[in-house]
């Protein structure tokens, strides 16, 4: 299994208080040592950082904790590989182009019996993980759905894949991370939750390592940043846990589809 | 105009000598200050090392001049805008998926009248640079001529490819790379050179900043390592001069298909 960790905000936001707990996890106070990797979004243009080194002693993961890169979209995610060798072809976040937009995933579970399922034609994995290649068909899906030109109205794509997505957790564990950069999208097989912090903020404390930070000095009052997490991240806050089957869209912090 | 840096090498081999070079060209040696990008292939995998600052001043920068990444083939830019404002998405390289293979380039030089010409279907631009917009055009007629399957024999996409860069250079200055992950592939409308470098390996020095290496040290006698620059980086070492409408493929170092 692995660990997922995203955010959405209205305004760039850095993601070093949360990256520094989860990064513990890959090496330190969870077995996720298979490599680790981050997506950032700054306007339309992202950037992934990643490595098949553990997180929690890794140059490029120590460059993140200490670097603060604001972003107003953040997939993350900590690898323990179960399908698929440990490189870095085989290292999520995934990135592919459509309609003009990078969309990026990241998906924690393992499935099985997919290879079948997952005959592609328009995107075609790179590596040899479940969860790419889930990806690809999503994707490959959402074209031979919607075409090659992007919806004006982009609800019904994220309900169709999230009819995907169901398909997909017949064939095991399937939590699911995915923005196009403007939405930000999770689906929950058995373990994720969130926190939207907002005004008035206050302090709040990691669990996975002895870090406690202030939200009220480093916010404005109308700052609205949701954090996804598989597991929470913190212990002095009130986490909401999703159940098997639920979906969330985020736009700018805020909720705006689920079911 | 920006400056291109690129790496072809049958071993996985570091290109932080050369970085150092071309990043002091952002900033410090040239006018380069509008972003910088490095994408660097670990087998099938890649990963994309970007900035929006100036790489004379980056973070990311210092973090890849002091952590050898090591790699089979490297493409590397910095930026000095005309077409496109400065921003994430406007900085190369660009990377779209094609055929399970991880596709890179990056482009020197500036374009005119090309909004017709780069109508796009199946890869469309996130940015609004005419360098994304060609390499999306390249990348669509590509598709065009053979399929969502890829090819068993490369050397007519190449050859394909090559003759779609003459019909950019009519367009303005075009030195391109591009890789697929296996291949390099360099195009030259004005600016464009490269070594060769094997045993017997000496010492180089270079012209932007006080670094000398001896590559003796660094190397085993049968590294093969290609070095492509828009100008040469060393100055005690015999750079080849490619002439406009020259190409050339490099693959594992050596070279394997030219004009």
């Amino acid at each position: 299994m692995c660990e997922l960790l995203a955010m959405s905000a209205n305004v760039p936001t850095d993601i070093v208080f949360s990256f520094t707990g989860l990064a513990e996890r890959g090496g330190v106070t969870g077995p996720h040592v298979d490599g680790w990797g981050i997506t950032f979004y700054e306007g339309k243009g992202s950037r992934t950082f990643k490595d098949s080194k553990p997180s929690s002693d890794s140059h490029v993961a120590h460059l993140i904790k200490s670097y603060p890169i604001k972003s107003e979209i953040v997939v993350s995610h900590i690898r323990q590989a179960n399908r698929g060798e440990v490189c870095l072809e085989n290292t999520h976040p995934f990135t592919r182009e459509l309609w003009g937009r990078y969309w990026t995933y990241a998906h924690n579970g393992q499935l099985s019996d997919y290879e079948t399922l997952f005959n592609t034609k328009h995107f075609q994995a790179v590596g040899d993980t479940d969860s790419e290649m889930a990806f690809c068909w999503i994707m490959d899906r959402v074209v031979e759905q919607f075409g090659l030109q992007q919806p004006q109205d982009m609800k019904p794509v994220f309900t169709f894949i999230a009819s995907l997505a169901d398909k997909i957790k017949q064939l095991g564990v399937f939590n699911m991370l995915l923005t196009d950069g403007v939405d930000l999208m999770i689906y929950c097989s058995n373990n994720l939750c969130h926190i939207t912090r907002r005004a008035p903020f206050g302090k709040a404390k990691l669990i996975d390592t002895d870090v406690v930070i202030d939200f009220q000095k480093e916010t404005t009052p109308d700052d609205v940043v949701t954090v996804i997490a598989t597991r929470p991240l913190t212990n002095n806050e009130q986490w909401h846990v999703l159940a098997p089957g639920d979906w969330k869209i985020f736009r700018k912090g805020e909720l705006i589809l689920s079911r």
